[in-house]
């Protein structure tokens, strides 16, 4: 299975940069100041490199967003319980969370994965996908999270959630996650990866107060020592088996599967930005396909993308998780595109070029 | 013409701030933890209030792009030559400008209107409402930009626009504009409403080098000298007759006469905070009725932001006007209402509250 995964990992390429003037040329010969649609041509131009220098295009776009449960949650570390994760997939799954009414406000089409949810399977149902590895992970706290080939699985399920996103004509990947507790394995990887101090980057998650953001601090610091030797190899897919999630790893596996694909990947908030994290410790190449939608309100996250030198696109206090800043995002996305294929040129439109 | 302006001001009405906790109560039982969606909480709860605790409804929503020249141009202040104006008017009635592209992406009705371009009247065509008051104003940095006639026709124009707009359903209404130099009367309306100083706020505008901006300060510090009269007076509509222009008051009308017909005023960048400065300091309440759609990349746009206790909402790094900040913004307003409007809540989703 090791394998397998490293065979796809070393079929990533980088994206092609070297195109990059030529978007920067094409931007400049439109009728409007240069730069001055700012982080819209930025996009544009990363979409020209990502797509082989065609006319960019961003849809049709996919949200997956992938359910996961945490053994940790047991040292008191979220403030909501454990069933909530269940409550809210089905929720997903009517159609009433925050998720469903913003694809559909943005033309994303959404798809629900569970990678791994405690309690019983989910009710069948067309937009959940049922591919549980485990019935949440162990409590890593006492030690790993996963046995490496739960981590392998998850690994490998979301890069097939990324060929058949490929298979179907996707041309834009967008990471959501939905897991009671998940912002502590996220803040663990963070601190794994970066050498970061869980005190300075420990946050409320979905509401703790203050001292229970310090034990959960302290749990996090518990983790890093009990799994010390995996956080010491550096070997990213260690960390990740040590103190991730199922849909973490499944989230890490659909972005190096994404980038593989040569699709644009967009990656919503906290969560997902520790799976783009060991994403990226495993195959750097993924930065040049990727999106950050939103710098999210949880504390952290800041901190984690200044670790990345990565710059989100958004400010908007969000902190939901589910993917909904990545379908946000995705709007802009299309504006970026858009101006860059359909504006008039200076010479076309007798517009003295400035 | 003063009595008809006035008699439209006195009936703007501040928004209804007292259903903001009817709002808030709402969204707070949506599934998700409270205020995780930000901003787009913040927004909807604005919207609801606009709206007299109607279901919150963004769409149809209409940018008008107003146009007009500048007398002062003839001193140096701008990088581009006059003729722009009316070429880039040309390039919008054609569909190749950033505003089109914008404003079709994001499901937006685009006006064009000439409020005061300077040569021959533009060809007729569908896009684009021929109002013109003068073809330009005068050098402000030898005495008043307009008459004070003309600045109340301006005004007047700006409220008819809205008005129109009510009477055909539109319930959002965003600001844009075209004319080549309007920065330079921008940031004198900005000096002389804040009392700040041209040198600290004076920007490059569409490409000044560092010398032309210190120049073009220089002009903006003789305009504040040569109408020193209007500035001292602080009467807002003396100061914008002295130093704004013919769009910049058309704008500050429509954003007067928005609020008065209770709609959503999604503001531009530089130069439409400046028509909002204008409207805020003749009727305070119209702040009730506005989001800011960006921080423009004019390095003035923050100052003027923070003297009017204003939070824009994107961060692009954009500096293109013509309301190309205000149609993305709207994109993110639809999200703000459906979320509040189609989310399942806690109770009826069966999810444990948090």
């Amino acid at each position: 299975m090791r394998d397998t995964f490293d065979a796809r990992i070393a079929a990533i390429l980088p994206v092609e940069r070297e195109l990059e003037s030529a978007a920067r040329a094409h931007l400049d010969k439109l009728t409007k100041p240069k730069g001055s649609l700012g982080k819209l041509e930025d996009l544009a131009t990363q979409i020209y490199c990502i797509q082989h220098g065609n006319a960019p295009c961003v849809d049709p776009a996919r949200i997956y967003t992938i359910a996961g449960d945490h053994g940790v949650i047991t040292e008191g570390v979220s403030a909501s319980p454990q069933e909530v994760t269940r409550q809210m997939v089905m929720n997903f799954m009517d159609g009433g969370g925050g998720i469903n009414v913003l694809t559909d406000t943005y033309n994303v089409d959404l798809v629900l994965v569970d990678a791994g949810s405690a309690g019983p399977p989910y009710p069948e149902h067309p937009k959940i996908l049922q591919h549980r590895i485990a019935s949440g992970t162990a409590n890593m706290s006492k030690g790993p999270a996963m046995k490496e080939e739960e981590c392998l699985r998850a690994l490998l399920l979301g890069m097939t959630l990324a060929d058949e996103a490929h298979a179907e004509g996707f041309r834009t990947i967008g990471t959501g996650e939905m897991g009671v507790g998940n912002t502590t394995p996220s803040t663990a990887l963070y601190c794994a990866f970066f050498g970061l101090d869980p005190m300075e980057l420990t946050g409320p998650g979905t509401g703790l107060d203050e001292a229970a953001v310090r034990r959960k601090a302290e749990v996090i610091r518990t983790a890093l020592r009990v799994n010390g030797d995996a956080v010491q190899s550096g070997d990213p897919v260690r960390i990740l088996t040590a103190l991730g999630g199922l849909e973490i790893a499944a989230l890490t596996g659909l972005i190096l599967g994404a980038a593989e694909r040569g699709m644009i990947i967009v990656v919503d908030g906290f969560i997902s930005s520790a799976a783009y994290a060991a994403a990226w410790k495993i195959c750097p190449h993924v930065e040049g396909y990727t999106v950050f939608s939103h710098a999210s309100a949880e504390p952290g996250h800041q901190k984690a993308m200044e670790a990345m030198k990565a710059s989100p696109l958004l400010h908007l206090g969000l902190y939901l998780g589910e993917g909904t800043g990545a379908a946000i995002a995705m709007s802009l996305l299309r504006g970026a595109v858009n101006t860059f294929n359909q504006m008039a040129n200076f010479d076309d439109a007798g517009v003295t070029e400035v």
